[in-house]
């Protein structure tokens, strides 16, 4: 690397009007931004992206399900490119930061390098994944998920909005149906910046979280059948009580977790009582469990743990509970060459770090099953993401960015 | 007492009868009914009743709240009448026994002393209070409650429902806003017949319930203020959780009303998340809890035990926790006498009885006030009230009849 590339730092005042310009399309009065996935507002934003990448001299392509590739060429073009990029959708009341910041930081890096008048040896290629949130078709992730053949292109063309609008005639509807085949185009890695969407770096005084796995997931929904009774004159001892059933669940889930800590969570997110009244002992709820960890085996004991507990309080209760495991996603290990380079750069730069373990799902995750990758996580203020109050700082999103500028240099190479 | 009277038993079909033939007013697919307080069912079943009542010689007056009564004369026309009945109305779904069986067991009281010819010393007066149900205007027992002035007629007859309907308007639209001044009827005691609406002779075997106290309720709103954050990403240490905080609060209701029970009962039957989702920590619940005792001092050390559960929680979970006592009923005792009179009476009978407690409120609870009262109940199955499952067996309901025809004869006096 050459002096200049490692003296090299980002324009953290170009980084951060970008991602207020940008916030413009979809934002709202309390200072969020609502951009459903390949709404009207996805593609201003899009538009906007795709001319800013073409003004900094990059060739973009748009696959068939709307995934924006923009490549800088390298000096080595029989390589493949480095990656970096995210999504620029948002939640329904969401955040200028939560995708945002990887994407717009990603053109920030090769804005740096055009400035800078650096060539890398291998090719650079920004991303913009299409529906990252999930909010408007699910599932999730869906861009990257096809991208690495979790999905197949027509099932998630043939997904459908709560209006019955489908995927492709959604890309349709704003011109965004590219012709790249999905999954087609090569990376020789992938390096992902996002808000770290918890309170871990804030509460610790860190700048930069190293991430090094992404949890394992296993949701469940359950349902306890108890009997609706009269609570005045159902004395204690012959009551089937739905709700105090789900306490001792929430309190067991919240147990579990915490025992099989700090590498694991686990959260009772919703729970409705049926046909609720102020005097009858609640005799039906539904209710919902996500439990998390990187770690395999911990995931394993989170769901053994959690059977056995409710193998033991139902039957003491009288009540039937039923827990039906709807989704499980195996743990995400980053490719420990790729999470060493994002160390290595946050060292160099200066910035406090740690290893950190997503909590969240990201694009990243899906990508790491076919092609080396890392993220890169910022403080995001309070923990607070997907909500119009997430926020994050200026030094923050540039340290970020520059962390993801010189790891993508050490992965790239500068062009002697 | 005649040797007649002492061997009197009423007419346990013809009781059968009566509750099947007024079911049909307001009568649902799946056999229970729909009777909302002052509706056209409402007039249906007032109609029958009167006619019913001028049948067997009763001399039936309205008040201006359209409760019913309906005097068979004594010998002594000097003394007030010693009351007998119940309500007419159903909740939304509701069953055929709730109410019905002491209004139309009092019915069957009369109709037999005439098919004996047996004259009492003090006349009888049947009862049908206006709205014990509660669903359709505020507050529960309205007509009781009016008749010993817990509120004044005006301040009931404005009382709306959901359709702004006054109570006033739905009076008159039936036809049953009478001329009689609502609490000018006087009495010399007072008997209610009801379903147990609880599990407690069932599940003993016991054929009577002489209902010895009513029990005093506090009725708390309470809200739970946490911080909602995603489940993936916050650590286990770092979370506000208003769902586990709940958890904590339902099981120490549940734990504090067991500890100073029996005579206690303690339940949470509404618990609202607010915005929730299958990832997201619970950061805000809107609950309430119902707390019972028929002992004032244990009601007491409910308020007390509950309170300092809460200050105990709230803080250790970083959580606001606010708490509202939005009503508070004193036990009813009923009175001695009157509920020795009908305990003497099923012993007589030789039907299996015990004392007990009513858990929900009667409009008897509310005549204690003012005349000496007391309560029978009889087994429901399974202890299901408020629901078209509600069911009584034929001999129960005959055996609580009899259970009332003899007692009022014990207070009533049969003329020599």
């Amino acid at each position: 690397m050459t002096k200049t590339a490692s003296n090299l730092q980002i324009d953290s005042s170009r980084l951060w009007d970008t991602i207020h310009t940008t916030a413009q399309f979809g934002g709202t009065p309390k200072g969020g931004v609502r951009r459903l996935t390949l709404s009207a507002e996805d593609k201003q934003v899009r538009d906007w992206f795709r001319a800013a990448c073409e003004d900094a001299g990059l060739e973009v392509g748009i696959d068939t399900l709307g995934n924006m590739f923009a490549l800088r060429k390298g000096r080595d073009m029989t390589k493949p490119p480095i990656g970096l990029g995210s999504h620029l959708d948002t939640q329904p009341t969401g955040g200028k930061f939560d995708g945002i910041l990887g994407t717009l930081a990603a053109l920030e890096v090769v804005r740096t390098l055009n400035d800078a008048g650096i060539e890398t040896e291998l090719p650079l290629c920004i991303t913009n994944w299409t529906n990252e949130e999930g909010s408007r078709f699910a599932p999730a992730m869906m861009g990257s998920a096809a991208f690495v053949g979790d999905f197949t292109v027509d099932d998630v063309l043939s997904r459908k909005d709560a209006a019955g609008i489908s995927v492709a005639e959604a890309l349709d509807g704003i011109g965004y149906r590219g012709d790249k085949p999905v999954g087609a185009q090569p990376f020789s890695g992938f390096i992902e910046l996002h808000i770290e969407q918890g309170p871990i770096l804030e509460a610790e005084g860190k700048t930069i979280g190293v991430v090094e796995h992404g949890q394992g997931v296993l949701w469940y929904d359950g349902k306890i059948t108890g009997f609706e009774s009269h609570a005045g004159s159902t004395p204690m001892h012959l009551r089937r009580d739905a709700l105090a059933t789900l306490s001792e669940i929430v309190l067991a889930v919240e147990k579990i977790a915490t025992e099989l800590g700090p590498n694991a969570v686990g959260t009772v997110g919703e729970a409705v009582i049926a046909s609720p009244s102020r005097n009858v002992i609640p005799g039906e709820i539904a209710f919902n469990i996500d439990m998390r960890s990187a770690d395999a085996a911990i995931l394993q004991q989170l769901d053994q743990r959690l059977r056995a507990a409710v193998a033991e309080i139902a039957p003491r209760r009288k009540v039937e509970v039923t827990l039906d495991l709807v989704w499980r996603k195996e743990p995400t290990h980053f490719d420990q060459k790729l999470v060493g380079a994002v160390e290595t750069a946050a060292g160099a730069l200066g910035y406090s770090n740690r290893r950190i373990t997503s909590g969240a799902g990201h694009d990243a995750c899906n990508l790491n099953a076919r092609i080396p990758t890392a993220m890169i996580f910022v403080p995001c203020k309070d923990g607070i993401s997907h909500n119009e109050l997430e926020d994050a700082t200026q030094p923050d999103c540039a340290a970020g960015a520059n962390v993801l500028l010189h790891t993508v240099l050490s992965l790239a190479g500068v062009a002697k």
